[in-house]
């Protein structure tokens, strides 16, 4: 069988998922290692998807009200430092630029690695009184943390993402856009990756440098590993203060601002591998691909098939399906494989016997199902085949999480379910940093994720220490 | 009048044109001077500018079959190195990361200023044989080059831009891809931006570092200068041999490969604000502009006012104009005032006695012409109002062009030219570049913009050496 040559470069996910990333990433050719060490280049197959994440994601930023910018790439050291806290996170991990033209610069400036103090050195210039409240803002960039290990989309030294940023008046209204934030984080992920996820605040030591309250969206991978997909940060005026941004209300009294930062990065294309892709590669959500559908010719060379495949192209093309045509001389069992690897969520085959009957055959990517469709059809129920399989994807992807989510709530339970459970476990906490590093030793790695606004009352007691429970905590191991 | 208090802050365009045009980047809230030098901060009304540029662009690459990428932002020294004119070009004016992770480095690495060297490192790895060319690709990013001064989207240290990169079999292929990009620029700067340019081969001391050819679009601004607004290069197989790609052909014989790049910049919405810009402020074509239709009510405080005007500007949403209601609490003359310095292409103006009469005066901003439209209509012919408008500024933008080109066949002449007049001067010239100085030098800064495709025949000799002529050249102060 010809599919077998072309998949057998890739491992089995549950022989050894860590080299199916690696595999998958490789022959679907998203990216590779670049020379420059610790960077990616980003291939066409994977900055496509960037693409498409980015234009749905923006689409909903701009129905909230969120306006894009951009600021530099460099930050002077004296800006960077203004906020103790955030400066104590980041320092270990900038790159700094000490030559410029040919001359040492007085001040060596960093390559951002987030850029919060960028934007408060702009307001603090930009905000006078309330009428220029609130300022909700964002930027598509790419950022540098000196990392010491690379795994493509996961870990690299530089990434893309996009940094949202906003001042407001009050602490509620930014607490508000916090939660909005996350929110729209959580509809895009779910609706647009067809990835679910659990969610909720951060613990005080998993927290951004600098925030007051950090949201995070998990999902789970197909290993029962959880992969921080997003984040919303809630800085209360810590950060505007600390730049000295401070506004003048209706009644002409100063009063302090509050701020946020939201952010979602080119791991979230870790994320589309990991949940749903399967031992012949990557399998992507329809709204997401950059290709739909496929079109693979049987017996091609015979009269009429080719005419009729490129009429079924143009008429899905009109439809407004991203589709292509695979007229190539390969075998058509070597189109099937590539176009699995690729993750196209449909190809339609079509031979000469299903043209004489004036029908095409759907293969569903993600079940492989088969579809039997008239040609005259095709156009008017694509959409449907396409939002069927978004639609299944998600339930598929929720199952799974939903199905290894696990409760303890003694240590020893917890221990067992993290030794042969893959999953995660939800288990009472007292709020005290020392239990949660115990807890995540002793697991061998089942961090705290976070802490869910749907709190359930599973025990009195923190599942380590035995002191008063704080809050229900979701464990688990993590990308 | 209400305009005036807003329009006195924008100098006239004839009194002092840099003026002028750093009002209305402020007065607009395009961009201002980040605190980081030499830097900028794109503000949104300057982002979704360069946003619909992009994706205008874009498009326009795709149908020509450019897939993007992402490379990395740093470069090692060593990379930079391989090609002797190009390090040669660009060494002076780069940026140098020393220290990353709190560690001397041991091989400094720059910010790119360009990606030829980083897309041919990576493409020595990939390439085997003629089936994996060409390739055709495109990155959206942000360069850096140390530079000395800075303005608004002209010049400063960081600049956004796109870059592509191919690379093919042939020359020929090469060539005509070279060609090909630059047709597409000149059709966006036309079509979408409104901007008329003229355009040829670059003389070797304005090419490219590294580069065989390099092809310009230059376009006039209002005060006859020159602004270069996108360039397209030929490298023939210069880059590629220097970092060793070589394919197999189907005879399986090694072939050297040849490469293409090509740019269009920030600097893009410089030409836009100097083309077509008025004494009120910022002019967009319809096709660039980020709001085309501004609603501004007339006595919205009367019944019905606002209701209408809501009616409107759903009706102009569902039509997919990009359409704003000014329902602030300002005069409608401020509004006026604020509409014309953004540039908004139209505003529809609406008072109890046109909505009596079932009409909007829909005005135009690149002319102030009015146009009474019936309500029931607008949404029908609003698409036709801003085709006229995209067309109208085009036009008068390419007449601008056309009545200020000089010819001159003595330096007399064309100092007199260089003195008295705005715009540019066509002449001969023989090929010398200590000819192509001293004619700068003595007009006062009239270097050589292009050598056109289509030459005229208007003297013998070089109009400063007296010479035999090999070209006919377009001489012009520029930006």
């Amino acid at each position: 069988m010809a599919n077998d040559k072309f998949v057998q470069k890739v491992t089995s996910r549950d022989e050894n998922f860590a080299q199916w990333y690696t595999d998958v990433v490789r022959e679907a050719k998203l990216c590779d290692y670049s020379s420059v060490k610790g960077c990616l280049n980003y291939l066409p197959n994977g900055y496509a998807i960037w693409e498409n994440i980015r234009n749905l994601l923006d689409k909903r930023f701009k129905d909230t009200g969120v306006e894009n910018v951009y600021l530099p790439v460099l930050i002077p050291e004296s800006l960077l430092k203004k906020e103790a806290r955030h400066i104590e996170g980041f320092a270990p991990e900038v790159a700094w630029v000490t030559e410029g033209g040919n001359s040492k610069l007085e001040e060596r400036m960093c390559i951002r690695p987030t850029s919060e103090t960028l934007f408060c050195d702009l307001w603090e210039k930009m905000v006078k009184s309330y009428r220029d409240l609130p300022l909700i803002w964002n930027q598509w960039n790419t950022v540098l943390r000196w990392e010491k290990t690379t795994r493509p989309f996961l870990r690299s030294r530089e990434f893309l993402w996009q940094e949202g940023h906003t001042l407001h008046a009050t602490y509620e209204e930014a607490e508000e856009r916090t939660l909005l934030m996350y929110q729209v984080y959580k509809d895009c992920l779910a609706e647009d990756l067809a990835i679910p996820t659990f969610g909720g605040k951060k613990t005080d030591s998993e927290r951004f440098a600098g925030a007051e309250d950090t949201y995070t969206l998990e999902a789970m991978m197909h290993d029962g590993k959880s992969l921080q997909s997003a984040t919303s940060h809630f800085f209360g005026s810590g950060f505007p203060d600390a730049f000295d941004i401070k506004y003048l209300d209706k009644e002409n009294k100063m009063h302090s601002c509050y701020e946020t930062s939201w952010g979602l990065s080119t791991r979230s294309i870790g994320a589309l591998i990991m949940v749903h892709g399967d031992d012949s590669g990557l399998v992507l959500p329809p709204r997401i691909a950059p290709t739909q559908a496929m079109i693979i010719p049987i017996a091609q060379h015979k009269e009429g098939v080719l005419e009729e495949a490129n009429k079924v192209l143009e008429a899905l093309r009109k439809a407004g399906i991203r589709v292509k045509l695979d007229d190539s001389e390969k075998s058509p069992g070597f189109k099937f494989a590539e176009q699995e690897m690729l993750g196209i969520p449909t190809r339609i085959e079509m031979g000469p016997k299903d043209i004489e009957k004036g029908e095409v055959v759907v293969v569903r990517r993600n079940d492989r199902k088969k579809i039997t469709v008239k040609i005259k059809d095709l156009a008017k129920k694509m959409p449907k085949i396409l939002e069927d399989i978004q639609n299944d994807m998600f339930n598929t992807a929720k199952e799974f999480l939903e199905s290894h989510i696990y409760e303890a709530t003694t240590m020893d339970e917890m221990i067992d379910l993290a030794n042969n459970k893959i999953g995660f476990i939800k288990a009472m906490w007292c709020g005290d940093e020392n239990c949660e590093d115990e807890i995540k030793y002793r697991t061998g790695g089942c961090g705290s994720r976070c802490i869910p606004a749907e709190q359930e009352h599973l025990a009195d007691k923190c599942i380590f220490c035995g002191k008063e429970a704080k809050h229900m905590v979701i464990w688990g191991k993590s990308y």
